[in-house]
């Protein structure tokens, strides 16, 4: 069974109202309820030991759920590092909203990931352009988000190498809300919604795409390659 | 100096009032103009023997530049096959609006080219997401059009090589509306602008996209490489 | 449970007997031994009628394997575009070795799909670069074979969506040798290995890939987006 | 006209006598011969103040190149964040060889950029697997070195967003040798050839594909797009 842990930042949920009546357990929570029915789920906090991303934490982990905000700063280089590693190592990592701005995401992707956005309650519509994608099975042609925040492009990201969503604003904006990456023997899906105050990780099909991004983004069962000086090796 | 065809299917023209006010000498004419300051331009148009697209032009070709809509069946086979033998060898070739259905870029893609459409006199906006690419130079962030053809995803086409434009329209599509693809030697730019009876081809930043994408799908000097039975060469 | 139809021109093991030694049964046969063990599987060959793939059988194939060779110009443009047609709607497909030059592939890549040849009984290694994919888990980082037919670059296909394998030959070539493409709803995985007198569908990593090939081109549960005329949809 | 910064380490060519013989007035002073008929040339080195790369410097360079390979470590991580932020402005990076290695490359990449190593002394053939590309303008199917490192994969890169070359080496190892990455408005390069005992960078083929990637990667005219905050702009 594969093994998820949900990181989140857990500030919003602690000092705004609105954060804490959509999310009354914090985001990780939620999160846990909705890929808890397939995977093996724990969560981790910024507060926390470590931010609860201890060695032993993440050499149990198959995928990473990573929710984060205001205290992108706060997270330990140390930590980033660690993470760094297992993504290569062949651990998944799913970096949700507000998430691009991590410092992992932007270690990872070695440019500033940033973005246009705007938050104005208003709705968003994410188009499906990989339709023989496992990500997006069962979602069809797109998702309807009543209100989620607006990010536009220019998203600074290297172009993913496979684009899984585009959503479509209501001031006439476009984002590639859905990207896969692969760096070393990791698999890595940019998600867009989940803007705290609104009610995306409620949304069946956003729910979907979760639970079969943590499908798609589990290791393989291929270790590291060897790097290094190398004699070589005899043809068989 | 690159020399440029510029191939019209001029049916739209001959018969709806419209258009001809629109483009009374015929839209290759106007493309003509466009791309004339900078380059040698021939045209060739559906009616004329061999569509004007003989051996002998074609060979003279750099770059070939493509609107048709109306008549896609029209086109004969053996042009067509010609006009992709040409592209794998090297030939530029930039395919415009309702040209996504012709048999030439249908051949090419190996796909249905398919979309969604709407001719409902809205506006577009085109957003460059490839910020360092030769094809947007000069354009900045985005062109509005005032007027432009609905064309939705899911665009049924294989991912491009390299993705330049995204288009939003008011009734929440998007669009992939610039596209490079590699094909053998040659290059190939699909640019969605251009309904008949709107005046994209008179929009500055079109104008500049399309000029940009002449430079760009210009061949280069290399041949095709050796294809077959291979004895092999030593190693120098 | 995923429904294999492997496809075999089935020809060189008539009159060949170095094939009948090394496939007595035919290469079809060999192949529903490798993958039989997991998949549901059909066979279809060349002299079947409707060369074995009817609309039903096709209708009731997740994944068709496809191996010709001599024959390509026997396969009949109707049946070609019935499979081109499944593919678009999510078929899988996996073009064996000499079927690269195959009337099916060759529609769905848009290009010649020539490259250079040898066959001299020299080995060949394939390097696995994609570690994190899973069409090559459990395989490490290459596969040696003692003997292979010499596939040499440039491969005249569009640049594959996924690169998995490169192989090298003694002879100082390099081969694209593992590639993924998808097209509309359909995955497709090109493979080199299989040349009929030599015995690569008996080395234990060419079965591994070719079961987890299957497993990675079975399609979604998504159904082919809509198409054409658009009213659009009220965002909800 | 392009101005070109050479940037080396020159650590080698101070104590190795091999390195002296073959450069000896430095691998950047070669470099500047070979780019320097075309191009606005300087140089600039590890030890000089600033490694020779203020600010100043950056700002009129339009295209960096970049020899290291035994000190990276003294590369000052100032610098490597500004020349960072001047490819994602739009300068074009080319990485030469051991470069692979450096802050800076592994920095844009996001992962170790790690691979396996040889120097024996043995031959390299650097297959052009992409005709169409300006990079291989002119330099034919293939690129012969007598002596050259083995560089072979797994190359722990993104999968570059045009793969150019690919080499062969007489241990059966293979390597994506010729890589183009885009990120935020710059244009990178990574172009394997380059041991300092070897004489590549007086081979001609690599003297050409050196001044096609320095046109090829030379920013385009437009500015960063807009990050942040974002109003909305009305349709036009």
């Amino acid at each position: 069974m594969i093994r998820v842990t949900i990181w989140n930042e857990f500030r919003h949920e602690k000092t705004d109202e609105a954060v804490q009546k959509m999310y009354p357990e914090g985001i990780h929570e939620q999160l846990a309820t909705v890929v808890g029915q397939n995977y093996s789920v724990k969560t981790a906090t910024l507060d926390e030991s470590e931010h609860g991303l201890t060695e032993k934490v993440l050499k149990e982990t198959d995928v990473l759920l990573w929710w984060g905000h205001i205290a992108h700063d706060e997270v330990d280089d140390a930590i980033v590092n660690r993470v760094h590693e297992r993504v290569l190592e062949g651990m998944g990592l799913i970096i949700l909203h507000s998430g691009h701005f991590s410092k992992i995401f932007k270690k990872l992707m070695g440019t500033t990931c940033d973005l246009k956005w705007r938050e104005d309650g208003q709705s968003a519509r994410l188009w499906n352009v990989n339709p023989s994608h496992p990500i997006v099975a069962g979602v069809g042609e797109f998702i309807d988000l009543k209100q989620e925040e607006m990010y536009g492009e220019h998203f600074d990201i290297p172009a993913p190498d496979e684009l899984i969503f585009i959503s479509a604003y209501p001031g006439s904006e476009v984002f590639r809300s859905g990207c896969v990456f692969r760096r070393g023997n990791g698999k890595i899906f940019y998600f867009q919604p989940g803007h705290e105050t609104y009610d995306s990780y409620y949304n069946e099909k956003v729910q979907r795409v979760i639970n079969n991004a943590v499908e798609f983004c589990a290791p393989t069962e291929n270790s590291r390659p060897y790097y290094g000086h190398y004699k070589g090796e005899d043809r068989k």
